[in-house]
């Protein structure tokens, strides 16, 4: 049975799995200090046009998340978050287990404007509450959709203007950048901290970290060791982000699994089906009827996300690098049925 | 250059990176639940004889030493350690970043036995320090040296005895297992958790969990989430401890390592060289006239472990699975002329 | 300007301070092992009907929730909790610097029920979420209002079924008492841990814990110590609790701080104000216009606690063992002008 | 029974009681916000002739110590100190729980210098080890020996040079500045963060911390609201020390406790008696004959230290503010008998 449950159900591209082969052998150092990491280094600084960038790879998405907060705040700082954010419930609590709060801000479209951060530092305005201090953002977010190049500006302002950090979540970052007109340049520049995730994108394990903080990133490499997350084999993520982005794998990958999430988008619409929110980039989710839903699962697998009324649930839909049309329409065709 | 600095130098070995070819387009679940893992686990549990263990993957040694002992201990708790031990020294204070105390013992050859203990819990007696808790060993330890089977029951009953928690890291379970007549089975049995290598010992990265422990066992994947351990694609770990299980491949790679480190050995004691420390394993430790270090250094790469007089010093140098007898014939060679 | 503003605002009462004194030079035992101490406990045993009640004494709130908390709770565990909670907002991340999510949950009166809670644990289901494990309430809430003896009934019943750990933040628990039909021994049967607070009611300094968890207690001064609140004149605070429940002191201040209260309660209702909750304990919320609240805060002081409409604001009034009823009166006197 | 077992085992200077039973009424702010904690900051910076001294109550050493390190040191970041340090054993692993390792080093009297801080800077090189950044010195120390004024100007020195942090514990302060030449103003000069103790000279709760960091001061006040340190009644704190520092009642308490100890440290001496270290303050450590400490101790309460061969053992005096001169008489006609 195919799955549209999530993006990480295959193994990696075959030309990482090509590179691992051929330089299985060399002897390299450990701990990412190796000539692949090094190279992969360059080819990140490369997109983000700054030769300064400090670059780390990290092997997950919550470990990333609770590394760059733990190493941005200081122990009364708290970090600003949409509810529905990774961080918020989907980490078993692995911010809080930094020590740091989040404070969990209700949206529409789970993601955060410059009138959400003002109600929450009036809220908390002296010593007995925390401090808000990190803004983080998932783009895109955790529903599919995006932050716009004038939302992440305001937002960006709005920190600057209030002294706070502002930390980007990219773990699909490839089908954002595929998607839209944002660079990863700009996005970049709009952050602090900005996380590219390699696992939702073709990799076999690793996501990269580009630092701009120069407070934080001279003493990185002391946390990742301290939070278990050196890997001996540093190696193994070097090679593949050499992979994905010496001559643009990482674009290619993303910008066909939105294309295939695209694709059944639209016939979907055409079908007059409505959606949860609107998405451009890989993961949908459409308002079918409960039968059909029925239907569908014998021969696909996808989740159901939240029921709407008696007869429709809205079903979260998911494409990757590695789907094939082929399933694509099969999956239409047994709507159209 | 050959380097002898670590078994971590190369990445996997070839099985490993086959299976990976040959599954990558399978679609699995993630986060551990996959077919290949469970299929690991199931070969485990064969290797320690009880249907029932409890066992998780985790991507490296840090991130497990720091994920047991979180677990299983409460908040006045500590571990004791030999002072060489990697936890005291090596992890850039990742036990005490979980907010325990390690209690550094100085020991001969890095190994604790009772007396120790005795010592330290003599000195914790009350509710004004710590209270020694966990007592964590090396098997084999930092400086290549083993416990034998009668010192670990020793070590057994006296946990017994004081309510203790026994943890083994075994970073170099294999070279242990094939240097002695100690299998994977005793030392599960010894131990409340036991740590088994597969980063330096033909794994591209991974470590396997083995625990008997209810109370922890019981909730341990909530502690992996929230340490940011729990890989999305946990299939690669599987998959490898797949291969390293399935026919022996783990023993094997061991025994060759340690046939690498015992010929330079051998050769080096019939040359009339002395040793910092006696080891069986994969790691020695010879004492050698700093003229005939640097003559060795042009040509082969391996740490200076520390001087011993004006004149000499000891050399640390690590064989793996991966390395070459021509390469430790080559050594050998060189110290001839 | 007398002020309305808290239960804090003055020392402590005259009997404590006399024994003080008269005990001052005797030498006695530190950490809490004082025969005050000891004596104090005896009295709070008999509170409760255990003469193995478990007690301790810590000089404060804060302090008081995050110890309970920290001692309770293994890593992925969360707390379950009003978001009017004082752990939730009023204590700068208290419990999550010590690792733990507070869950929060949006109540009208800052009481939690049942449904809340099979809300919360549904939503909270497997490892990527942390595990809700201790329900923390406050009685009187903070806004105030009580729950009564069928409602803490109903929560134990429901935290005895899910295995969830009950815990009563009584900051203001001798108000609850004056109250209501709950008794001191009603409260410590509801619960796994009973705070007992002093500093609101008459105390210069400190806050009684009575727990019935072995686990938690056996080994509690451990981490009383380890969280910095281990006093080493302990007997500070063993004196005070002597006074307090020698013979009925802490129940006779309650009941006078409430009746101040409800006699302010009162003649505003009179004079056909409204409130923003009900409350019969020591603080109350009645909402007046804008113009008398400038005109009271000319002569006295007290919080504007949230705006209503453009004309009308809820305050927040607090009386406590010390208001003297002549300022209550010309509290009133000046509103009726 | 009289004790020598500690300078905690009374109450306050009749000044403070006093004090407190004078002020009881005044409504006044909480959490240190009030006029007497005001008075008390505005003494204690003529103290150390600084104006802008950041001055914060907290009520007790392990709470100071455990929140003066927890604001310095980022995640990866450690304390040196003398294995004999309060924070090394003493404190139930406090520091520790705030994530930070204590990098204990073996001392002979309890007194760091730069070839101790040289040894560990040098073995902690890189980001596998945690980085040292922050020294911890007692003055008096555990031991009762003082760091004279060069050798505190030596680690300053070392300390600016190396961009490590200087923090003193002054849980004993009184008695080093009525001992020597130093000033509170010299240790406040040479150190980033001093401790003032009140608890053991005088005061019935509370400890000073005299703050010169700026990026610490700023927010401290969090820090203290998130370790439960900041009392409600803060009130507490300031009237002591404002009776202590108000005419020099600190200075002339800890004289007379100085003296006490000195007398029988003389009569000793002149017995032929030798002492385990040289101390000047109010512990001493006399080596007695076993039989001696036997009849000693049916008259007075004091602790054995340690045991010197079969037939002497080290015990520990204590004398304190409170210490009347007739039991120190008493004491040594028990001995000449």
């Amino acid at each position: 049975m195919y799955s549209f449950k999530n993006d990480y159900s295959e193994g990696a591209h075959p030309n990482i799995l090509n590179a691992l082969l051929e330089t299985n052998f060399e002897q390299e150092d450990g701990y990412s200090l190796d000539s692949h990491s090094l190279k992969a280094i360059e080819y990140l600084r490369r997109e983000v046009n700054d030769r300064n960038a400090d670059i780390h790879f990290i092997s997950g998405g919550t470990q990333m998340n609770l590394l760059v907060i733990g190493a941005f705040l200081r122990p009364h700082e708290a970090v600003l978050a949409a509810s529905t954010g990774h961080i918020s419930t989907h980490e078993a609590g692995a911010i809080e287990a930094t020590g740091h709060k989040i404070i969990e801000i209700e949206t529409t479209e789970g993601k955060l404007n410059t009138e959400h951060l003002d109600v929450e530092r009036a809220k908390h305005h002296f010593e007995h509450m925390v401090k808000p201090k990190l803004v983080y953002i998932s783009n895109p977010t955790e529903l599919g959709t995006v932050y716009t190049k004038s939302e992440l500006q305001e937002l960006r302002d709005y920190c600057d203007l209030h002294n706070l950090y502002l930390y980007c979540d990219g773990a699909r970052l490839g089908s954002l950048l595929a998607a839209t007109d944002l660079t990863m340049e700009d996005m970049y520049n709009f952050t602090d901290a900005l996380f590219v995730g390699g696992t939702k994108n073709g990799a076999l394990v690793g996501e990269a970290l580009l630092l701009k903080n120069q407070m934080v990133s001279d003493e990185f490499r002391y946390m990742i060791k301290q939070r278990g997350a050196l890997l001996a084999k540093g190696r193994l993520m070097g090679i593949q982000f050499e992979e994905l982005f010496r001559d643009g794998l990482y674009y290619e990958l993303a910008d066909h699994s939105n294309k295939m999430a695209q694709k059944l988008a639209n016939r979907l619409k055409e079908l007059g089906f409505e959606f949860l929110v609107e998405s451009i980039t890989n993961q949908i989710f459409p308002i079918l009827p409960n039968e059909l839903i029925e239907k569908l699962q014998e021969e696909f697998d996808f989740y159901v996300w939240v029921p709407i009324d008696d007869k429709m649930s809205a079903v979260r839909l998911i494409t990757s690098w590695a789907t094939p049309v082929e399933q694509v329409d099969a999956f239409i065709k047994l709507i159209n049925q």
